[in-house]
């Protein structure tokens, strides 16, 4: 499998910040100030990084970024700034680099201030470490409450040249103290203009990460960034034929990670695609298939593959949508539960809930009131959530 | 105890609703037509009941209402209507009223017709069982999920008068195929004008009913009746010092039936009430308040009674307020464990999880950004919640 990106090394040291003694500072840099593209978190309480980083990202230039893993800077006020900024200010004199071009993440307990000197000391050993073939070392130090590491990868033909994306991402929901922090980093050796990539990538996640959930609460640490090395040498990608293949293969990667996360949900047996469709706009389609599949009494019937089609009509009435009941149509797989409101009965319960005992299945809602729609993936509330989330201390 | 009001009869009898063979058909009538007020589900899929008491309640006048339990008739479509109309009209013809002063309500399976022909052969007892001393068993028979009734009372004194409020309420959220429907019913032998009435049930069931919440969802037959026989002999009710004490009674009233709902909650094993303070508006305030109370991963904190600050935190700055994160201060019971937005630390999360481990405390959320305050009134999210909710079936 291709792991590598020209133009981009990474690393991994262990500082102390994870109490398992895992790597758990991470370095992603290049080989000089590339473009970059950055999404943060929209919860109003933002942690060190993001206010870092959220500053920084606005020149649409940077180097690389570091990620401390399991302490999140987070709730630690002006002096948690002040920590991050002490970070990428040594780590930029170290890679000859210009400390606003170094970018900060982090993800782990909040309230609860960086063990700067440690994290110091460990930097030079870092950004020594840091070589081309380490993405899967970076992936596996940014994982906090993660199962497992999260990398795809894809490749575009432009002409005959090929570029390529690679990816990973860290972020389970929520464990308390820790807030599970959904990062991701994509890297990319396309040459393309920034500005256009600024406005692909948001595009991009609005239709990848931001139709994700898993228990619908946004980290004050959350954050995502692509960068992009020029090394393929291509001609600068801002539009047209080739910016349309790039941002197919970036969707790609981004839907990829999305899933990943949403899979290695806390407690999470399956992923559920919630679509709905018949609706007058996109916006609207993707709140109410938000709003379904974020009801507690649904996801909790997904985890007993219980077809509880009355649960998700009400969910539905309660989503904001003007819509009429006697037309409304709920699908689960294949299999149509409700036709024109109504329960289809016979022995429909039964094969939708063989569908609803398998890992991953679509939910479809059809309101019949317009040409739009949109989609919410999302997990089952289990037993293991309740008990991950709530017995944490015991 | 006093468990009547006069002027109006209660009576219940088993029409073979629920499987337990239990009371499950529900009759509250007045002598005469009397002034009614009632407030209804916002939710836009609404069973037949709510069809048709809403469009009768609009004349402000009612004789009684009818209500099954253990079939809600929700999401049966013209028929469901119909059927509830045939109920009405054979009572109404039995009581001699008007059958657009019957009204009608619902809990239980949605997708299921009632059974009319049992339903009718039961309703010549239902209506000669009806007696004044009544209110229990109609507050029994109303019951579906809940594991108890509930019932409040409240007097309010009128110069030399004294008028009764006597209420029952049933809920607890959502069991499939049960949609666990709220029903609340208040009598009161007050006489008033049925306008003033309600704008104030209006009002105050605003600041009550509206304000608990169990998993969040609305019910399609969600229901609320206050009915006034007017035999206290008073001068009519339309506010000042009389209006004022009556209303302040019935928020009692709906108040305590309000926390009985939520400490009945589906495997709810604490009450919480969230107050959010300094904030600029009342509306947003509640909305905080509902959206922090709201989150799974706050609820789950509560439940294994985890003083995890963060995640309040966290949820505050999803619920779309603006605020300064620096000014916030998060109090369990008289612990702070949040001040100018960082943990006080110390014994304070010991000390709040004492707190946490009570029946019913309340969280106390600060933001110095105004003079408005709301709350919301919830439960935790237990182990016993998923587990009746996911393996209803099993």
């Amino acid at each position: 499998m291709i792991r590598q990106v020209a133009g981009f090394r990474f690393g991994a040291v262990a500082a102390g910040m994870k109490q398992s003694g895992r790597p758990d500072l991470a370095l992603l840099v290049a080989d000089e100030d590339v473009p970059v593209a950055a999404v943060f978190t929209r919860n109003r309480i933002k942690g060190a990084p993001v206010v870092v980083s959220q500053e920084r990202a606005k020149a649409g230039l940077a180097r690389g970024v570091v990620v401390t893993a399991g302490i999140a800077n987070a709730c630690t006020g002006r002096a948690g700034v002040e920590d991050a900024q002490k970070v990428t200010r040594a780590l930029g004199r170290l890679l000859d680099a210009d400390e606003r071009r170094m970018l900060a993440a982090g993800t782990g307990t909040v309230g609860v201030r960086l063990p700067v000197d440690r994290v110091l000391g460990s930097i030079a050993e870092l950004a020594e470490r840091a070589h081309a073939d380490g993405f899967e070392e970076f992936a596996g130090a940014i994982l906090t409450t993660d199962q497992a590491p999260k990398i795809a990868y894809a490749e575009v033909g432009l002409g005959k040249l090929r570029v390529r994306l690679l990816g990973c991402a860290k972020g389970a929901a929520t464990v308390a103290p820790n807030l599970a922090t959904t990062l991701a980093f994509v890297v990319t050796d396309a040459a393309l203009d920034g500005r256009w990539l600024r406005g692909a990538l948001r595009e991009e996640v609005d239709v990848t990460f931001n139709e994700v959930s898993v228990d619908g609460d946004a980290s004050p640490n959350d954050s995502l960034f692509c960068f992009a090395s020029g090394r393929a040498g291509n001609r600068p990608l801002d539009g047209g034929a080739g910016g349309r293949a790039f941002r197919a293969a970036l969707r790609d990667v981004l839907d990829d990670l999305a899933t990943q996360v949403v899979r290695d949900g806390l407690g999470a047996t399956r992923v559920v695609t919630f679509e709905v469709a018949g609706v007058a706009d996109v916006k609207t389609a993707r709140a109410v298939a938000r709003r379904v599949g974020g009801s507690p009494m649904v996801k909790t019937a997904l985890y007993g593959a219980d077809p509880a089609w009355g649960r998700i009509l009400c969910a539905l009435g309660n989503a904001g949508v003007d819509l009429d009941p006697e037309r409304v149509e709920v699908f689960v797989g294949p299999v149509q539960l409700v036709r024109g409101g109504a329960p289809v009965g016979g022995d429909a319960p039964e094969k939708a809930a063989q569908v609803m005992r398998r890992d991953a299945y679509t939910v479809r809602i059809h309101l019949h009131g317009g040409h739009a729609e949109g989609r919410h993936v999302t997990c089952d509330l289990s037993h293991d959530y309740v008990k991950r989330n709530a017995e944490y201390r015991a």
